[in-house]
């Protein structure tokens, strides 16, 4: 049989090393032969607009330039199928092209949208006697998936949080006046990767002295109370905060995605105005932006490896048959860290989100407590050994070019 | 004698290897006793408020921590002295200060701000018939100095835009649909560091499509065609832009600095309003913030290098008698990349700026040259071997506590 591989949602830094561990298990695997990469996610199975991976991925060094290449070599999507009792059009094409590339496997990287992608087509193939299996290979620097301990690429992102706020720390304090830093971290619902910049209190590093997550409630008065607090205490305050805290109508630009999300901006400038406005102070904020997501120079080597593992684990499932599954990490301990990979139902984690416990939260909700940090550290471990060329890391290059 | 070191300006990723230079210099010196560290620039000389060095560095790891640590350990300053035939009275506490501590040598990291003090306070010691050198060792990532070949901390901060550009170019190409990503980079008057993004061609990458420095005219009906054409061409147009270049008035915050400097904001989001509204496509603009500045995980091995031997060479010329001076790299070749350091009057660099050269830029003036590279790729060459702690690395810390 083919396989097909697709990526799809946000990009990070480990969904190349994903798709990296399908192809290389596919090769090992005798049933398959072909591996097909399919073009912008599930829209590239609709368009039928697929390469032959082995045309693509030729070396060893090819490989390992993946490993160490953030986005998506093949590109993504946030297309959502629609219910397919209602309409099965797009459905029909999948099948097509599942059909005329005698494809017997479809393996899907992505977040909890992309796992609502893996059950409906699941679903739907069942449903017209396809033995098509399905698997989901997750993925996402939220974090938020449920059942799973975590999520690939959330390692990778939580190290170049944490790097980057000790560097911003070490920044702040330069000057004799006092001043308060606000740093705004990618999260909509979920604090987990705003929470990871608080694995430096680990290292004895007290700041970020505040920390704010949509899983605490939010207010305006409570949060310049703790700034004014923690002015009395310290020089230059470094505050983290989720770009998804609860704030007035109007912050959020109010533009909403197919997935119904909203696009969230503006919510370390807001709480900048407001905090200079009460004290009169140096105040900034800081958005750490994509690089958050992409910043594969400083990805967690746990991360990768465990990503590159995880694409591996997915294709053995599917040649055992198993099918509308999501692969999923399981903790046995911190302590040595280890994980098996498994596999759990997806319609236990499309569209689902799994947030912060409140164990994670000190009592007062403003910033993260030490039950947290034995959780984050095994998740940041480790460098990849890059690959330079000119003082710059290589990337594995797919072209940019508007085709004619 | 004894003598002080201090830091002022903005951070870098390299004051702190250019205070160990000098620190590791003064130990091989017979003549040096003590070395003082002076707290937040010329601020510390004034009131007195100075550290034994020997007491805060006591290890050769405090040292290597000290090199891969950002910002500046001692603290920094916007301070700019009076003109001493107006108002002597900060100069006189200077005098204080220095006798005091009998000291015979003064070593000032910093920018052209810093180096207006070097030569004043040079100049009212000879007036005063005191024989205590003072020394710049020069550092900001602007690169913005006269007669030096580059400036300490500038490398640092090259290697982590082009290397986050090159993720920015992959993580804005994994939709399908057309885009245009603004990066904005730090350069008030200069576009040294925007410039530097374009060390990615040699590696053949195309990207940045476009690069807007302030020393090419900026046109907002040239911004729009440029961005039009790279559009028919690329499906995802990434384009760099330095903070300063001319735009309308309101832009600029309109707060000004001490030295007169505007601080500038919101260049990046104010072509992404306009590309919008003109192309209706996705639009995004990111600004690299104080990243750039304090990036130390990925700072260049030449730059740190380089930045530890100029604070050395400083010791050596203060020795031998030379004061009212700014040690400088000259270039002898790029090709093998061979500087050498010496002292150039400081006068020819105190508040002065220096410019991209013309054939730098494109003819058009919208991209940069192939003949810059030859002189930014040795900039950037090399990685520190960091020491990491819990998968992060290991800073040289001070506290930041509000002294009683």
């Amino acid at each position: 049989m083919n396989i097909v591989v697709a990526q799809s949602g946000g990009p990070t830094c480990a969904i190349n090393a994903s798709l990296v561990g399908v192809f290389r298990e596919a090769l090992k695997q005798p049933e398959i032969d072909a591996v097909f990469g399919a073009f912008n996610g599930i829209e590239g199975m609709i368009q039928d607009h697929l390469v032959d991976l082995k045309t693509l991925l030729r070396t060893d060094r090819d490989l390992d330039l993946l490993r160490q290449t953030p986005s998506t070599v093949l590109g993504s999507c946030r297309y959502k199928l629609p219910d397919w009792h209602e309409d099965d059009s797009v459905y029909r094409q999948i099948v097509q092209c599942l059909k005329r590339r005698k494809i017997g496997a479809f393996f899907y990287i992505g977040g909890n949208d992309s796992m609502d992608t893996v059950h409906k087509l699941s679903g739907y193939l069942k449903e017209v006697g396809m033995d098509t299996r399905v698997i989901g290979i997750p993925k996402t620097i939220d974090n938020d998936l449920r059942i799973t301990d975590h999520t690939p690429g959330f390692g990778s992102a939580a190290k170049y949080v944490a790097t980057t706020m000790q560097e911003i720390i070490r920044d702040s304090s330069v000057y004799s006046i006092p001043s308060v830093t606000i740093v705004e971290v990618m999260g909509r619902h979920a604090g987990w990767l705003t929470a990871s910049s608080a694995v430096l209190h680990a290292m004895g590093e007290p700041a970020p002295y505040l920390v704010y997550v949509p899983e605490a409630n939010f207010s305006e008065r409570r949060f310049l109370r703790d700034v004014e607090q923690e002015m009395a205490k310290y020089k230059a305050v470094v505050v983290a905060v989720s770009k998804g805290i609860a704030v007035p109508e109007g912050v959020q630009s109010g533009l909403i995605d197919q997935f119904g999300h909203k696009y969230l901006s503006g919510i370390g400038k807001y709480l900048k105005q407001m905090a200079r406005s009460q004290f009169g102070c140096k105040v900034r904020s800081i958005e750490l932006n994509v690089m958050q997501r992409c910043s594969s120079h400083l990805c967690s080597k746990t991360d990768i490896d465990e990503s590159e593992q995880i694409g591996m684990a997915g294709v053995r499932c599917a040649m055992q048959g198993v099918t509308d599954r999501v692969m999923v990490f399981r903790r046995i301990h911190d302590k040595p860290y280890t994980v098996v990979m498994e596999p759990a139902d997806a319609a236990l984690i499309a569209n689902r989100e799994k947030f912060l416990p409140g164990d994670f939260l000190t009592p007062a909700g403003n910033n993260i407590s030490e039950n947290a940090l034995a959780y984050f550290l095994p998740l940041i471990q480790g460098e990849l050994n890059l690959i330079m060329e000119n003082g710059i890391p290589v990337h594995f290059r797919v072209q940019n070019i508007i085709l004619p």
